[in-house]
């Protein structure tokens, strides 16, 4: 063995490699630029893309959403079970637990070759919205079934509100899919690869990716950016909100990235789409206060948005409630998990640091009576 | 940012620090080392060790015990899906279920403080022992309750197999969860401290840990060691056997480890305990094969046992079927992982490493219709 790098939160340390995604000159999946595939494809084009590695020409296309409309369905005990959690658990925490159950009802939980794999991880795609909306909308008389005439961005409207979206709210939910899918080791793509290092399987890898998602560092932080923008309340209020909160040095979600130093390509894309959702749905105060926060935050900490600032918004105007926000990222994210897993096991090492020991030096045993 | 380093497998690099336990100069807990406490300690007393940083006195102890007894319910929900769970879904899936599934009871859940992390580590040690054994006896009137009057152990031992122990088993069964309890950033508490770097929370940690720990490489290696004691059959075929499937490169599981070189001093210990209860019991037959193949292994591929080696037979000769051998690992290691969580969140930092990008080159967008 090599000596020893010290690096807590692996910050300069590359632990493996990818071909799925790309930070290199802005954000790509497969050589593929975000910006291209969310003017120009689908969400169910770009899951393909990421699942199976090639953008799907017309008959593939159509094949992958039959088998997606053919596995939207979950089995009634889990719906029975989430129907008994106590409401005041998240939705992501249900969701956590609903993809952890569903791997007791797959087939194929144990088999861990690519094909397998890519089975599986189409059929969580399909599931997974069904434990969100499941989760969602309490009382079975509420419950929907997807219509197979729309869309996966439109389904998943239409499931969480029971209303038929316009095409500039499919479009919305669609483009913040496509840039949710993937974004090579974040942390939670990391947790899925160190747990399927073991040799362990797809849904335990989902299901702990889901877990380490929902923290406020990660996934969760959409959920935070809507309660700013919600305490600030109106335009007029947000520079002195905003230069007040900044001098009492609170940490402002939506801004920054570990990785992204010089600004976020999706924050950036989604910016004119997010402005013209909010006019078309009478949301104008709150991205009038968006762009003073993001002013100020800008130019005062050098923070540029990260992708959670315009999504926040764009899910608030779609008229979606915050404990929404981190799930609809599983939901899209769900894609590049599953990859991920398959890339780790088709070239697989056990993902296991070392530890710098700082507790008590070796000390004598003592026995219960002279404690 | 430094240079950048590239190790797949985080192999020498060492991704934090740790006060709970370490490997220099064999094993040690908080400083104790692993045969003192395995001579001088119980199990109660250990989780105590590892959970709150000093062996218990008398007081502290009952305490404990009498907080784990009061805590040994799970709601009647988690109960039905676990029956209603089908029945070849290995006890180990259900396990991961169970701890994502018991959150959402826990009034505690999203309270990160160091001490309600504590009261809900209590909460999982007494409760995954019963989801456990849930999954395993089918049937509700094959359901039994905790015994207040036996120690953790025996109480296992007593919900698994209905029958009253002997003290020697309850002793191998204890010593077995000592030695379980707690090793540094292995693969399962490694994805615990990933998960709860992004601030998520204990539930979500130990549920990605439990699908880490059934991976062949970790934890679930100790059910693949008595496939192969049973495989062999008899002592006179063993050698034949492992000369045979070393010559085919077959990896021979309860061998090997990444971190010890010289040997797994768990495994010494474990050795004469081991032996002792295949007299009782009337294993001396596989107590023989298993000398052969230790024998043959460590000489030829210079392989010491590693700690599974010892613990799946002693499992074996306690009467317990082998899908119980890993989920025996979890309800003792739910200590380790749950130490570790609340380390990490008393001086976190998010766990994200970066990748090396090895996928297509940047590529032009090519329609639908044009594919």
């Amino acid at each position: 063995m090599a000596e020893e790098i010290y690096s807590p939160g692996l910050e300069g340390v590359v632990a493996g490699e990818t071909a799925i995604s790309t930070l290199a000159g802005g954000l790509s999946y497969r050589g593929y630029s975000i910006e291209d595939l969310a003017d120009r494809a689908c969400f169910e084009e770009v899951a393909y893309l990421i699942l199976h590695g090639e953008l799907p020409n017309y008959g593939e296309l159509a094949a992958f959403r039959e088998r997606l409309a053919a596995n939207a369905k979950i089995p009634d005990a889990v719906v029975d079970v989430i129907r008994r959690v106590p409401p005041a658990a998240p939705v992501m925490d249900v969701l956590r637990s609903g993809a952890s159950l569903l791997a007791h009802w797959d087939d194929e939980v144990h088999d861990n070759s690519r094909a397998a794999n890519l089975r599986k991880a189409e059929r969580l795609l399909a599931q997974l919205p069904l434990v969100m909306a499941t989760a969602h909308r309490d009382g079975p008389e509420k419950l929907l079934s997807p219509r197979p005439e729309l869309s996966f961005a439109g389904n998943v409207l239409w499931l969480l509100t029971g209303r038929e979206p316009s095409p500039r709210q499919v479009k919305a939910m669609d483009v913040s899919l496509v840039m949710y899918a993937e974004h090579e080791y974040n942390a939670s793509t990391f947790a899925a690869r160190v747990v399927c290092s073991t040799l362990s399987d797809l849904h335990s890898s989902v299901t702990a990716a889901i877990g380490a998602l929902k923290g406020p560092l990660h996934g969760g932080a959409n959920e935070r950016v809507l309660e700013v923008l919600q305490a600030v309340g109106s335009p007029d209020r947000a520079e002195a909100w905003i230069r007040d909160a900044l001098a009492r040095k609170v940490r402002i979600m939506g801004f920054g990235h570990r990785v992204y130093k010089t600004g976020d390509v999706r924050a950036k894309y989604l910016k004119p789409l997010c402005a013209a959702l909010a006019t078309e749905t009478g949301h104008e105060d709150m991205e009038r206060t968006a762009d003073v926060i993001e002013r100020i935050v800008t130019h005062e900490k050098n923070l540029p948005p990260n992708l959670d600032w315009p999504s926040a918004r764009i899910y608030h105007y779609l008229g979606l409630p915050v404990q929404l926000y981190t799930p609809l990222f599983v939901i899209s994210r769900i894609t590049g998990w599953s990859a991920h897993v398959i890339e780790q096991l088709e070239n697989n090492r056990l993902i296991r640091p070392r530890s710098r020991y700082i507790g008590p030096a070796a000390r004598s045993f003592v026995p219960l009576e002279n404690r």
